[in-house]
């Protein structure tokens, strides 16, 4: 059984579950199964240079691919747990306005990998990437490793 | 001129200057030329699995080592910025309580390296390591570069 999952209501459920999510004035700005954008306020998000605090930046691209396997999931049948394992984040240069994570689903590939692997042993993982900024030339590039682990009911 | 900093200005100081530190409810546990250790509330931090959500582990690991960093530069004459470059994360098991990350000050060889660039060239960098939780398991193990630059007046 499958559930359709909207921006609005997605949005509510990071803030109620993740607290900081709201303290950072998180926004879901859109939401599909190709391609997850998160955004945050610049003020909520700042340090005293006028920029975006570091650990902000890191917070919401790992939030934006774990909302991309949300999303996946939400296409099969039962109940999952996404936990980021391992991270690697560059800061390329300095992000001086209001914060929007991208993460697209661009390795068909992996997803296979994750769904065959979840159907056989209950778990799998799976690598994503995302970027802050320009698409050309992003301001922060993150690439995350998630397990994702299906919960006994 | 060197200044001398204690932890309950300092804790004031990261309040101020990145307000998201204030709504992790971040606290500066000690401070040191030898060891930075933070802390931040279980509640604030917490995610829907009862544990602490990533982005607080990544964004206070993060803070651990900038601190150290503040610290150091606070013995030397001259302002600095001090900015995160790139970082490694390994989450290896989950938080489930109040947030302790440290920062230890192990490697006088690239701290010799930082401030004989910084002498010679106005900027240099550094590599740091932090962990949160039990130093010999830690769950969370941080490892970043960070650029420091001197300031004009």
């Amino acid at each position: 059984m499958t559930k359709s999952v909207n921006s609005e209501e997605f949005q509510k459920y990071l803030h109620e579950q993740i607290p900081l999510s709201k303290a950072m004035e998180l926004s879901v700005k859109s939401l599909s199964l190709d391609e997850v954008v998160l955004g945050a306020a610049f003020t909520a998000n700042r340090n005293h240079k006028g920029t975006v605090f570091g650990g902000s930046l890191a917070a919401i691209s790992t939030l934006s691919c774990w909302s991309l396997i949300y999303m996946k999931l939400s296409q099969v049948s039962g109940s999952y747990e996404i936990v980021v394992t391992q991270s690697n984040i560059s800061y390329k240069r300095p992000v001086k306005e209001e914060i929007k994570a991208i993460c697209r689903s661009n390795q068909q590939d992996s997803w296979d990998f994750l769904f065959s692997s979840l159907q056989k042993k209950g778990k799998g993982r799976i690598k994503l990437e995302a970027y802050i900024g320009n698409p050309d030339q992003p301001s922060v590039y993150f690439e995350g490793t998630f397990a994702v682990l299906r919960q006994e009911r």
